[in-house]
């Protein structure tokens, strides 16, 4: 039995029809002028979409992974002090990788649920009159735990502090989906990658990299060498690039930026409120601390005690043909996450909670079977704005 | 705002990958040695499809309509009779056609919503000592008011009057989905197309020829060319045959035969009843006159009077991007259909229920939200089979 | 070992990624909003292309056949006279096909190689002062000879006569590749398929329907159903329509007129002109008797008494994995074919040259090895116009 | 005016369409079950085409460049020294990538056009009787010079010298084209991309290690992360792994281990030998210093003093619409390269020799056309082996 079931992961996301196309290309010179226009356009694109106006774009053969490396080893040296919350696998894994790279971590220990701790970074900056922290890095959008944090927020602490760390966020899974804002924000260094909002394969680590960043490149860094900024700068590649990703993510810029990014950011709202409902119809709680925290893109739905959440995925997957989010870490058997980031609609969200129904129901969760739906499809109906495009 | 929404009509059907893959090939020359295989392939693959042992197949570049009109004017003479029930659009059609051809159809009237009417049909033949009926129609699934007729019956009942005439059965919306055997019920001449139960592109005429059929092809005919059947026997094309398609089409019969017919069948009947369940929690009636006639691959749903179905239609489309079949004809406002034929999943239906159910509540219907996909759940989940491949 | 060789069939041509990427569509519902201006563009723009300023065309999912088939039983009676030319293989078989249709052929018999010949025609004409030829049939470009006929001036020779016959226009190996002009040649059904100078998958018949043949139609016609117009005119389709090749036609005929049809004209006269100089290089003769008769899109080459142009055929295909058009009917062993309309450049015209050179020397074929490509390249080089898009 | 002529790059090559295909297809949970046997099969695909028997593979989301780095990474500690020849592009940047991760390499520089010196490395591996050198550095096969070199010959010299060095090669347009053979030459660490042998898109780095490097990996290495291979052993991605590649690269190895390396490496000698008998035709020579050192991937032209290379590259481009690879480094403007690694036919290849010749033709060199199409016509036909899959 075959199916066109949409997948539910917290990326990578649903991948329209026209970026499908965009990225299977045959191949092209990437030495040639027509890759020139292709490349300035992704890279115009995804400025837009950070909202940075000043500033470079570094797009690497790589994955938001890469990104992070990119983001610390061209602008930071070795020992450097950096600020972090750790409160989800993402903040953690980034931790890792500064480690692993020599910097001295001042980590801020966070339930894991909760946000980036803007009060305990406005003390640790406060503390460190000596200016050692050269950066401080937040995780905006926790996919582990499907909580995003308030970005503008550090930024509004370091400037009461008056550090002049640089601000580096990893928008992996919130770029492109979830408000972002480098220049209101001043975020110096934002990192994503190609499958999430931007809703490609995996394959491309997406580096915004404003003034003061540009600026630290000068003077510091890592030892690196594939990802190293400099070299990627004026649109040359050192080694081949990936054309068709690149051109999929001119076109997905294109769709995001034709769309609205504010019409985008509403849509996932929408779409993510759904969710909540459903998951409040079967009396059920997310991850998320609280409704504030909550991610539009992804939501971390804690199951009862003594129900291990990975039996509830692998049942959807086999049962159903729909593939939803682990937990992962931590919360490893405590939760399942449903995505709904990138490409998603209200009909394929509401395919996604009726599975949920079916496969909570055959494991003996107490959910009553269209409780979640009715109360999704309550909220979609109500706040509809745009036509859909079927044919995407 | 695009989607990857399934589309609910009664054909064309939503396309599994490896169908599009297969279709879409770079140039093969159709007089090499590369093709034969391919179309030898699709044809065994449609005569087990069809369960025909012995006969023959021909695919013409053309659509069902097509297909009736290669039946009638292979095997009949100008001025012939033929006996036809009409009960619905496409039922209708066929006769037509056989008019615009000069034959003489006898029809016997029957309700939108009926079957063929296989009483009325067996005191027709006995009437015809002459024998000057010299065909049968039969449309086994009539696609506007989602209503399967029992073909076996129609044959029993030429058997019982003794009756020479030839059985062409019209399996357009039927074959590849629901229970279909030529050999088993005495069929002479089945037609059908790609957009269907084979899951494919229109674009493809399908007959299936039994051994009367082909010896009656011998002494008589209506003129013709295009769609002249002695021109492709033993896999020749006259004209280029498409031959994308045809390698789709050998792939399809692949897929629905390592699947098992019987495994097929019982797959659209478990989601179609599942469907019926919705419509019967909605308190909603099917336009089939009675249970038996309910057909599996399509479900006419009767709107309230006074409500134009084909609001439902068009809001379902604008509001929500999903694509449901109108009603046609004597139906035309009244009717509105959810196709559930070819490629189907119960999470694809399960979105289309509860597209259904929005639109119907926006247009102020008295649908209550859930209801009906609760009662598909409940019939899905405890009817599950085989697992699902979710990137089919 | 695998190949991007291109096919040097006279059609089906090689396919332009786009036009892939054009057929290559979900399911959409033909009956929606979407479909009706991708139809009104596909049919408008085949308007264009065929030079046609009032008049219909219908779209069938069929082929050239079907196309002929249409135009002959849209606008005669049973019985009718036509006039035809029987030089080839496709104009006998139209020939067929209008007397399988029951009409009384008038055939002028000519050597193939020959064009029509328009002072039989004149003369038949002429003689026809009680005007039952009801129509006269021009096949413009001969498919199986590489022999292209004036249209234009059989136009001026029934204008002469004062004859009010219809003229029909086989032009399906022509049309979108060679001057065609449905309006200033007068010509009142002009028939061609998808997969020649329109560069997709066979599976559509167009036929231009002037307003003479529109008159016609409202009198005249043999029995048919499929193949009526009358279904077809304001862009309903009576059936399924393929909606991917027909959303590849939209496409198509916009890349043709962009190109601007007069270029696209030159671009198969410059690429032919240097299919023939190597011909020439390699002293041998084209199928066409003179010059003037020699197709823009296909060049049929004469082998050496006692040589089987069929082996060289064989031997490509299987050597060197290289398709190129084998003999037909009267000449089938006679002459081999290199088509080149439809989607065809310098460098692929280049490599077919080249292949041909090395199959007929390890025939043993008295041909020096790049004499031919040498002729081809001095022509290519000397008359270089527009730039290339090498990812087409 | 549109196209489909091969591209002659030194890579990313010519894409056979069951490759793309295998590319491109819908998001899969990379944590499913689905996902693991087709990353096993990769694994074991380029095992078997590495001819590395024990020891592991890691293919990260990357290009060839993060395949040295991963290799160096991995296994070096900060300081080591590495001995490397400098003698073109690729061998000058993985030297620079050493240094820039603060590496001591101690360069053997040679003139462009030369291979890896075997002597001089026999020489410094005899006088390091203090075992300083960590690890041999050699460039298979230089793609800007057209080189290849004798890793087997480099590999004796070290066991003469009796040194326990690492021997990492940069495999990147060698492997999957030519020779190569990880356990039989003894090769630590084996660096290439996915767009070069594997006919695939760019964006996978692969690096082969063998045994003594995974020891190695125990107790050295440099700060990394994303290239750590500790966190991909056993088929664990530490992030989103492009899977759509990588199913590519099971296809890739699948379809290559079918026809058979010896073959494989057989078919690309018989078509580099093509191009260079054109090259000795037209009179010039290659950028290779010896006939034994010529690379059977690529072919480097040396331009007769005076003519920029640069303008034939861009010549072929804009008149023809076919893409030769440029010089690079100290022998910018002196070659250029015909690439004929990955999918490339006899046909194909003879289109980019006829091209190139009307662009040499054009620019004023003294070359005849036909020439060198008639010296590779002569090698190829009477070199034939296997018969050619026209529709790849």
């Amino acid at each position: 039995m075959h199916a066109l079931n949409p997948i539910f992961l917290p990326g990578p996301t649903n991948l329209p029809e026209a970026l499908r196309r965009a990225c299977d290309i045959p191949t092209m010179d990437h030495r040639s002028a027509a890759f020139g226009p292709i490349l300035a356009s992704a890279m115009a694109g995804v400025k837009q979409v950070l909202g940075l106006s000043e500033g470079e774009v570094a797009i690497f053969p790589a994955t938001g992974t890469g990104g992070w490396e990119a983001a610390v080893t061209n602008t930071l040296r070795p020992g450097d002090k950096v600020l972090a919350a750790r409160h989800g696998m993402f903040s953690r894994k980034w931790i890792d990788l500064c480690q692993r790279h020599g910097l001295d971590v001042e980590i801020v220990e966070r339930p894991w649920g909760e946000g980036v701790p803007v009060e305990a970074f406005a003390a640790a900056l406060a503390a460190d009159t000596g200016h050692r922290i050269r950066a401080v890095l937040v995780t905006h959008n926790e996919t582990a735990t499907g909580v995003t944090s308030d970005v503008a927020a550090v930024r509004a602490a370091m400037t009461a502090a008056g550090h002049p760390a640089l601000l580096m966020v990893d928008g992996v899974s919130s770029i492109g989906s979830i408000d972002f804002r480098m220049d209101a924000w001043g975020v110096d260094l934002a990192v994503t990658g190609s499958q999430k909002g931007f809703m490609l394969p995996a394959g491309l680590a997406i580096v915004g990299i404003g003034p003061k960043a540009l600026a630290a490149m000068e003077t510091s860094g890592l030892p690196r060498c594939f990802f190293d900024i400099r070299d990627m700068l004026g649109g040359n590649y050192p080694y081949t690039p990936p054309v068709g990703l690149i051109n999929g993510l001119a076109v997905s810029t294109g769709l995001l930026l034709e769309e609205g990014m504010e019409a985008v950011r509403a849509r996932h709202h929408r779409i993510a409120e759904g969710v909540r409902r459903a998951v409040a119809a079967w009396g059920m709680t997310t991850c998320a601390a609280r409704p504030e925290l909550c991610s539009d893109t992804v939501t971390a739905i804690v199951t009862p005690d003594g129900v291990d959440a990975g039996r509830i995925v692998r049942h959807a997957a086999e049962a159903y043909g729909v593939a939803f989010g682990g937990g992962l870490g931590e919360v490893a058997d405590k939760v399942f996450r449903i995505g709904h980031l990138g490409l998603m609609s209200d009909v394929m969200a509401l395919s996604g909670i009726a599975t949920a129904e079916m496969a909570m129901t055959d494991l003996g969760l107490p959910v009553r079977l269209g409780s979640g739906v009715a109360a999704a499809q309550e909220h979609y109906r109500n706040s509809r704005t745009a036509p859909v495009r079927a044919a995407a």
